[in-house]
């Protein structure tokens, strides 16, 4: 009798779906759910596939994490501010404004408890997630004319995303929700008078600057997003051990990747910008202040009736006072030397 | 006659050793090693095992890279600039003065061409390697008298780790080389001025504070320094492809998880060092300006006769005038207005 062969356990054959909430054509962020895909169909010889349709392929893009939820698709990669309308809580796992930084974010998560806490809150829409990419400081957007001070926000009709814009209607803002292609034409005619999209990279493709040249920072709703793999939870449970690991590895991969892949892109994509004619201009300092209350009356608000909401935010603003203390020493000062030889022509 | 089952790819037995040059106590930087073994072991089913070892127990810590290309470990965790005599453009791989900070040297790695570069040079060595660690700016480290100006660094007697001591020797300085555990008695009889060390998280254990109160800040010789993986190259060659993407995806995450977690400790350990009577002080402008030029200076010297080294140097050098030309726009405001905020008690 021959002895059996001593074999080691197999990659068993998992074919996953994951539908995108964004399009092919903003490379960087769509591109990160295809790093995760990749790694991990290397990791498992080609026995872990997950194949990444855009948004609109399977699932409307705002409504992945529904998918998600019913089971419909196994996974999303979405920015989970999309579905603050379900319930707040899922803009904490993204950003709101005057929240913490890319780097803050991360540290957060993985060294915070924000992933376990985020996932307290996902477990609750059947759902768990990880962060799996950062845009880092976006910025503030498109407008059609300069902005002098915060009176000139009253009756601004801008493009702006959901959350966010429930703040700057507090300064008087008309928040307009428009697709992305539909963005361009109704600047052009004046249906709008302002529009946000992402930073130098993604909004050049656009062409916002032909038609709205004045071009603001920072996107102070938008310090330090993050983009979340969203998972089935039963889905999730039915993965072989190794596979969860490897999932993990793959989205913390996606997320350290896309922020290094904007912050490559984008220096090059601003002076470009410039070059064409993009008018860089600070929003004026009553329309920071404005925001910052507003947005700290609008936590008030929801943290008054949404005690998940509440836990969450609290742990993020804990962190975030102490690491812009820190902040301040030995990172700021040794940027600020470096920004003033790039001044000087130095480096 | 019965068929064969159909049997995946298994994962085959793969045991490494991997010598860290740091010992367990710095938690944060031997810990990312730990980190990476642990994921990589559980997405092979614990087929691909990498041990651990501390500086010292296999090999010294300075001797790592040696020892990986020797083969006598497969692969090691340490910082490249501890092997700049061997070669200084060891160094790019980490650090040297006024460089990239953490974001940028992960932008250029991954998505400047970096990593393949280094890896060029690697090569010669006997070496591939990935990063897979960060620290953030660390702190300038522990004086025991004020410095009003560059003057005072003329004769001061500093322990700082080799490439960075050579660009202070410019400024006067006499380099010290000491080991972590010596440290302190040198300090506190005066053999030594001052020391540099990591950042709060890491000096805080060693209690510098009680004998050389001020805490200089930035650490401008470690803008953004990066711990690497570095591997043999034939055993890296021998490695099945599943287990090159499980060790790559390994270090990207060690590289990401290890800023996170110092971003994370260190607020808490600059309140506690304030606390305990750290006095915190920022480098006299003209210190940095000197040091910037003597930076400089020594980069076209050793440029001038090592092409590999001004071929890799430019590399970043280019990059970092973008990178820092686009850090003053969204990033800088951003941050600038939370900081502000946090000094006014807003946070």
């Amino acid at each position: 009798v021959l002895a059996a062969p001593a074999i080691a356990q197999a990659n068993p054959k998992v074919t996953w779906r994951i539908t995108s909430s964004f399009p092919k054509a903003l490379d960087t962020i769509f591109g990160a759910a295809e790093v995760m895909s990749k790694y991990i169909s290397e990791a498992s010889d080609g026995n872990f596939t997950i194949q990444v349709f855009p948004a609109g392929e399977l699932v409307p893009g705002l409504e992945a994490a529904d998918a998600v939820a019913s089971g419909t698709v196994e996974a999303c990669h979405t920015v989970p501010y999309y579905f603050w309308g379900k319930d707040p809580t899922y803009a904490l796992g993204a950003a709101v404004p005057f929240s913490l930084n890319a780097r803050q974010m991360n540290a957060w998560f993985y060294h915070g408890g924000g992933i376990d806490l985020m996932n307290e809150f996902y477990a609750t829409q059947n759902i768990i997630a990880f962060p799996a990419g950062n845009t880092g400081v976006q910025m503030g957007g498109w407008f059609r004319k300069e902005l002098t001070s915060v009176a000139d926000m009253q009756g601004l009709k801008m493009r702006i995303g959901g959350f966010a814009g429930k703040v700057l209607e507090k300064l008087g803002v008309v928040p307009q929700q428009i697709a992305g292609g539909d963005i361009y034409p109704a600047l052009e005619k004046g249906t709008i008078d302002a529009t946000e999209w992402v930073g130098p990279y993604d909004d050049e493709k656009l062409g916002f600057y032909k038609v709205a040249p004045y071009y603001y920072y920072p996107g102070f709703w938008e310090g330090g997003p993050a983009i979340a793999t969203m998972i089935n939870l039963q889905k999730w449970a039915e993965l072989p051990p190794a596979y969860q690991a490897m999932l993990k590895m793959g989205c913390q991969v996606a997320n350290a990747d896309m922020l290094s892949n904007y912050d490559y892109k984008n220096p090059t994509a601003l002076k470009s910008l410039v070059a064409n004619g993009a008018q860089l201009r600070p929003f004026p300092q009553d329309v920071m202040q404005a925001a910052f209350e507003a947005a700290n009356a609008t936590y008030a608000e929801i943290g008054s009736t949404n005690a998940m909401f509440k836990k969450i935010k609290d742990s993020q603003d804990a962190f975030k006072k102490d690491a812009y203390l820190w902040a301040q020493i030995a990172e700021y000062n040794y940027d600020v030397f470096m920004m003033t030889q790039q001044q000087a022509g130095k480096l």
